[in-house]
């Protein structure tokens, strides 16, 4: 069976959409549409606001198409069982019902998702983790969180489930949440392009770093091992409390490659016991369209469950 | 429906067994029998005597009532999907192939469990996490881990998953596992009891240390006090990866009731942030025959999945 999806992923600046043919063999986008992600004088407005943009891309995606259901993802923490945006620090808004609002504008099924997790659950069915049960997907970029899949499912936590960036890994920087030693503030992409520049005065990006790293330069390499250090000690807290088979790096600083996997497998591998389950480390294969995918996927498994 | 089961719990010194009659509204023990767990010369010699021991048992509990399936539960690692033995500590056993093994002597559906998730099970469905979906039960006995459930299903990890008694949590003492800042080192009830005797050479149990502690003992203050906070930070860890809506304790620790769950509960609540999930703290309900019911509830189990 295959069934087409309308999917929505909803950034802090810019929104995806496609429509998505998903069927057995895997999912393919027919259409995309790029447009800025709007922004009102509040959170409620810009939820309304979202909400409008949204539905003018479904109307625009069916116009030449059929079209079954309708995933959205969106940022911040999200209840998927209620179709709430709980909060986004980015896009402002707390508790907006934006499934609600959306089933009022459009006519079709609706479920709303995480960017995260559903970028997660595209990597472990049609990327990087094919084929695998018990997967954790770790996009590393401004932050750092998990998309976990336990036997192939899913695991939200009502919607607090894989925040693995604030695991306090016992160092002393500031973290933007107010605390101390969280693995982000060392380990993300903006940690690194941060901690470069406060180490030699020189504004770089988390790529140009890498490429310093190569080039074999000191500082670089400084501050690459101690986010390759962090993740290590992140990773294998991930590895004690949920085992999975496979984690799949995404984001910003994956974009390093085997500068990246190399080291850290290398570091995860000294810190395994008997008691560990060793996971593969694999690289995100979908990059920034794994958010419409998941979108398209969480929409299609919607209706298999009416 | 109502099924019954017959259920065997492997202990490390005694085999506990009893006919469960597992129905919508519960499971009930209908008659136990207790024996000791037999040991050989090695560890696939005891995997060989436990078996026959168990058989024995199913006959024994089948001589005057009907049984639907039986289930097993055993310590150590356990590959359920295989129905392995993966190795144990204590009965010494690597890779026994124990349910093959008693399908040879038993002509019901046999199935393996581990102990720990099986009796996190049984807490999940009929004790203390009762109507809860994402529950981790923690006993805190000779070691410290994790049986979770996500959206109400066990999640194994290849058997690795929940090993949350060897977070380091950042400290010197030595865990049995040959490494350091183990969480299980400080907050285990052998390493309550041991760790007082380091302090005053005076020999006691956990229990008798919690005694004293309310007997307001300044010793015994200071070690159960590290051992509460040593929990509340491999708590939080849990929280921050899993987001249980529920954590369940058991084990010898919790016999302890309120000295250990007003502390660690106000110990927690102090480290969650707004990206936390806050979780109950609840007191295991179902004792020392949480790993029959358990291993009732995965006999019928695999029933309905036939």
């Amino acid at each position: 069976m295959t069934a087409n999806a309308i999917a929505v992923d909803v950034g802090g600046t810019e929104t995806k959409a496609a429509l998505v043919a998903v069927g057995e063999r895997g999912a393919e986008p027919q259409r995309r549409l790029r447009r800025p992600t709007p922004r009102g004088a509040d959170g409620a407005e810009t939820a309304e606001l979202v909400v409008t943009a949204v539905a003018e891309l479904v109307a625009e995606l069916r116009a030449d198409a059929a079209a079954d259901a309708v995933g959205v993802v969106v940022p911040g923490a999200v209840d998927e069982v209620r179709g709430v945006g709980v909060w986004s620090a980015n896009l402002g808004w707390r508790d907006a019902p934006l499934r609600d609002l959306l089933a009022e504008r459009v006519d079709l099924p609706v479920t709303l998702g995480h960017d995260v997790r559903a970028g997660g659950l595209a990597e472990a069915r049609l990327g990087a983790a094919r084929g695998r049960r018990d997967v954790a997907v770790v996009p590393i970029g401004t932050g750092i969180a998990a998309a976990l899949l336990f036997d192939g499912r899913l695991h939200s936590g009502g919607g607090f489930a894989g925040e693995i960036g604030h695991l306090d890994i016992g160092h002393d920087e500031r973290c933007g949440c107010g605390r101390t030693g969280c693995l982000e503030a060392l380990a993300s992409s903006a940690a690194v392009a941060r901690r470069y520049r406060e180490r030699t005065g020189v504004a770089r990006t988390s790529a140009e770093v890498a490429a310093a790293v190569r080039a074999g330069e000191a500082d670089a390499h400084a501050v690459w091992q101690e986010a390759v250090d962090a993740l290590a000690q992140g990773l294998l807290v991930l590895v004690t409390v949920a085992a999975p088979e496979c984690i799949v790096l995404g984001g910003g600083l994956a974009q390093a490659g085997d500068l990246l996997t190399g080291p850290l497998r290398s570091r995860l591998d000294d810190e395994l016991a008997a008691y560990h389950r060793r996971p593969d480390l694999e690289l995100a294969e979908l990059g920034d369209t794994a958010g419409c995918l998941g979108a398209a996927l969480l929409a299609t498994e919607g209706l298999e469950r009416q």
